[in-house]
């Protein structure tokens, strides 16, 4: 059989992970790594070819599916439409703001070039979507809630490093278990971002650096942490390293709704992940796989998880999915 | 707008729950119940007309989608082809053995019909199966798990109402709450039948029956009962309406799994349901958008859950539904 080739545009925790997620597929293999840095300084956890950015378009006709492994802030807005002019690509775009520009770009350069592109992949946008789409169709009357964590935030992370006199810090976002107790019990609350999160920091202090100002610094900062109920330690260089070394994020999406007939029903959702990128790319790939089979029916253009088939993602035929999983 | 017109045939638990579903969804409406017993004695939880199940061809053009809510044993079997020869369709076949079989029939009636038939569809086989694929698909390596319950079993209930002395019973599958806490811890056990669910059965006896024989008559029945610990109540026929007069039913799926780089991952879906057939139906609901929609652009067949694109189940315009869900 021929294998769904693969290449990695960008290589961080994400391009990392989807070299070993294509090592858990039999039907994949990746080609190439590329990037804008020196491939020569580019060590991958697996044997594979690191090549130069400018260099993709030599690979046009040997690389079936492009997954971009860059950030949203930068790099997919420019990269997507661009790497899609030449390879149906997957992207884990998740700027929510941004998502119509970004969708237009990406249908404009794909539809023109003939490729597909799948964007905003991964678990939240992604299979959060999904859940958020089927709970909302399956339970016309309800609501729907989205809980995050116990997990890293890498932003909230970095907000907090850029403070002075912090060397370095973690911070995890947590659902309130008492609100999570109210949806759970059919009780529909209406809540508000305080009630649905805290925020834990971790915190390395520089020697000498003045504690008192990081907390109130981190505990005062709007749109990070002002809103919720923030908890600031400080902890040891060494104790961060050993206790707060990991990426594990997770979360729930919770639908409660009734029918017309007062009988309540609860869906949920939910994830743990000891790591949050190596989960991430393992659903981009299945979504290589989706773009792989539907590109070959003939669909071209941008699409999200709403527009996938769930049948395009499973390596079993179409036959044995019916027999083993329905 | 147009609405789309649906048609229900066959008229129960399963039927009613429709009728309900729809009036929940503004983009719906139910033109007619279709039953084998004489109309005349029909009698609907909402005002719709009722007619002959042989009467349904002069429908032909004024109904979208005929929502089949018989059952898997004698019912679905002839009347998935049947009435997919004359109108699209959505049923809940659930007799796992014969799927293949099922699909056949409906695809080749359907196929020459040009209608487009959805089977299996409601929440196991249906929602738990869609579960069951994006959960293996995102995570190749690891085990699936699947419990039902806590909720009443139909047939459970039924087998023990025809032993001798028995008036009237309930029996409730309910998970091992053990074996649910090693699947999450990440253990990936092989559990077997009897060490995933127990059963408890609450009997009303008639008047001067032998308890002690029916208890053990329940508990060596082979295939509902001797593979399980079964506990056995015998209540009054008050307590029974009192207390178990609904049909919750519920349960998980749960997809326990590891990275190449040995993370774990630990995906969960769960329903906790206060009536089991109103919320298949407003699934049913909800796939029959979608069938009338993939009809709509040309698809023809048989499909099941695996074959449908969640943007065809909700309401909402592609465009809002990236906006308000993605």
């Amino acid at each position: 059989m021929q294998k769904i080739r693969l290449g990695i545009v960008g290589y961080g925790n994400l391009g990392r992970g989807v070299q070993y997620a294509a090592k858990q597929n039999s039907d994949m293999e990746v080609v190439a790594v590329f990037t804008r840095r020196d491939p020569a300084g580019v060590k991958t956890v697996l044997p594979v070819k690191v090549d130069k950015y400018e260099n993709m378009k030599n690979y046009v006709g040997k690389i079936d599916v492009m997954i971009l492994c860059g950030g949203s802030a930068t790099d997919l807005p420019k990269q997507s439409a661009e790497v899609a002019s030449m390879f149906n690509i997957v992207d884990s775009f998740d700027t929510h703001a941004k998502v119509p520009e970004h969708y237009a770009a990406l249908e404009s350069a794909a539809k023109k070039a003939g490729t597909l592109g799948a964007m905003s992949v991964g678990w939240d946008p992604g299979l959060f979507s999904l859940a958020r789409i089927i709970f909302g169709s399956s339970l016309p009357e309800g609501n729907t809630y989205t809980f995050w964590g116990r997990g890293v935030s890498q932003g909230h992370s970095d907000a907090i490093r850029r403070i002075e006199g912090v060397k370095d810090a973690r911070q995890y976002t947590v659902p309130v278990e008492s609100a999570l107790e109210r949806v759970r019990k059919g009780e529909n609350p209406e809540l508000t971002t305080r009630e649905k999160h805290t925020r834990e920091c971790y915190v390395v202090a520089e020697e000498g650096a003045d504690k008192a100002r990081i907390e109130k610094e981190i505990k005062t900062m709007p749109n990070y942490f002002a809103d919720y109920d923030t908890t600031v330690h400080f902890i040891s260089e060494e104790e961060l390293l050993k206790n707060h070394g990991g990426i594990p994020h997770g979360g729930l999406v919770l639908r409660s709704g009734k029918s017309a007939a007062e009988n309540k029903f609860l869906m949920e959702f939910s994830l743990k992940l000891d790591s949050n990128p190596e989960f991430t790319s393992s659903v981009l790939v299945a979504y290589a796989r989706a773009v792989y089979r539907m590109h070959g029916e003939g669909k071209t253009g941008a699409v999200t998880v709403f527009d996938v088939a769930p049948k395009y993602l499973c390596p079993l035929s179409e036959e044995e999915q019916r027999k083993q999983l329905l």
